[in-house]
């Protein structure tokens, strides 16, 4: 856009091709700000970008999230991945990562040059998530990572949000997670498509096991689709997350051969450009003296125009 | 619009501005379903609405939110008030109230003919709740609600949701809650007009206030502007309610002197009408084969095009 974007742009994109991450931090940066620039730095990450397989891992504080996290990405590492780790707080107005000290917490992998790790606020603005997160992921992708984690606080809507981030979606839960009501209130039992319980020492882990797997099959669907399997893990140990990998890759596997990862990833790319095309109008509006929608909400606070009049104003001008 | 909606609506309106409880129901079901009628319900409605103090309440489970506002509700009809009570579950997609049982729960107002209650689930399109809330709450102020209580389930970014939808937002919280880096993170701070320390017979609930008061100083404005007080209620027994109520109408008064209710009133305005023009957007969107959104999103799935290209296309059809 700029001069001085015109140069930044392709050194910081060729750089962070080479896995550099510096370079792979300051385009997240970019991305977090909701730069200008982003439109050259998505230009010219698109033809590098697609490879990775994105997995989402969610669920209710202390299921022992950061701790599977850890363990799955030692396990990808094992396996000579590269992987990427975006760590997203959809109720943090913070941003950068310094304040929810995940590089502190995932320590094990700090000096590893194959694994990134990031922190993610989520912005204020309507459909942040949506936007900055295939955005993010482009970068992480296009730097060459084979596998971008996608780890969020699972609360309420914020849970069913990441599942329409990530290609395969894991949900954590804990022993005694079981109740049925509580399940079925948080919707985790229609975004997972692969499910752990962690903890899987402590009393109630495989009546929790079973009473997820009764539950999940009730809303299974026809034979040939995905059947989302409950594994039993214990994270602080490394217990049955080789397993719960294999699981994640069969996903993987399955998501390629049967369509569904393009249906996937057309979806989340249909909310990101909707995104893009709505803080596009937004500035149109703000900047339309003409039509001027703080001028237009005024009248409608006011009482003298109804909602969908200002809207057809906004949108048509009349 | 139709025909039916031309006989339907006006008289709907007629009843509910009577204080019919199935037409206020009724017209709330078509908010709730984003109709087609809702245009001519809302400009019917606009010239009746603007007179209710809307009144947020919120705070994480566990606080005492059902037994709070049913107290408050109570105080409220001593005084003569008529009032409306939405009670939102962002993480539902539940909704119509049957399933969160809050006619149940708020049993000692079911046959009240002064209170309203309804639940609502969130959609789950971007701007479900800037869009149903305010129209809800148009509503029930056109039926002739002098308070109209907005309750919702406070999870990290509903909460701060929340806070847009009402004229003055009541944070509730609970002893032990006093934890800086919790309140900081669920952004608690930033919201509350009022605050309440309910089961404040508990332990600890004396060094809650105290502490939840001195954070709030810390990010206190200029003189001149609100201090939110912070109160202590046993919302069980009904203890401090009436203290607490009066907490919240000093600030209604507040917001009418200084200009404020206008200000937010006109936010609000601003989020439902780009909520309404968003959603018409994305019905051309849909329809138009020219651009299409579905086949853009699989170009950008495919890495095909960048999102800006595809979003330049929505936009501008270039």
């Amino acid at each position: 856009m700029t001069r001085r974007g015109a140069a930044v742009v392709p050194d910081l994109v060729a750089r962070a091709r080479e896995g550099e991450p510096a370079a792979v931090a300051r385009l997240i940066t970019l991305v977090e700000d909701a730069s200008p620039l982003l439109r050259e730095v998505m230009t010219a990450l698109r033809p590098y970008a697609g490879h990775a397989h994105v997995l989402g891992i969610t669920g209710a504080p202390g299921v022992g999230k950061s701790t599977s996290t850890n363990a799955l990405v030692a396990a990808m590492r094992r396996a000579g991945k590269r992987v990427g780790v975006l760590a997203i707080d959809p109720s943090s107005p913070f941003s950068g990562g310094a304040l929810l000290g995940d590089r502190v917490r995932m320590g094990d992998h700090a000096l590893d040059r194959d694994v990134y790790i990031r922190s993610m606020g989520a912005r204020g603005h309507l459909g942040g998530l949506a936007w900055s997160t295939p955005q993010a992921v482009r970068v992480l992708d296009a730097a060459g990572c084979d596998v971008v984690v996608v780890e969020t606080v699972g609360v309420g809507q914020s849970e069913v949000e990441v599942a329409g981030l990530a290609d395969t979606t894991l949900v954590l839960v804990a022993p005694g997670m079981g109740d049925g009501i509580q399940a079925a209130k948080a919707g985790i039992l229609e975004i997972g498509d692969v499910y752990a319980v962690n903890k899987a020492d402590r009393e109630g882990a495989e009546r929790t096991r079973r009473e997820l797997r009764t539950m999940l099959s009730m809303g299974e669907r026809s034979e040939g689709s995905w059947r989302a399997p409950v594994l039993p893990t214990v994270a602080s140990t490394g217990d049955g997350i080789e397993e719960l990998l294999a699981e994640v890759d069969r996903h993987a596997g399955w998501l390629a051969d049967s369509g569904e990862l393009a249906r996937r990833r057309t979806a989340r790319a249909r909310r990101e450009v909707e995104a893009i095309a709505l803080a596009a109008l937004r500035e149109r509006w703000d900047a339309d003296d003409q039509v001027g929608l703080d001028r237009l909400a005024g009248r409608v606070a006011a009482g003298e125009l109804d909602p969908y009049g200002a809207a057809d104003v906004l949108l048509d001008g009349r």
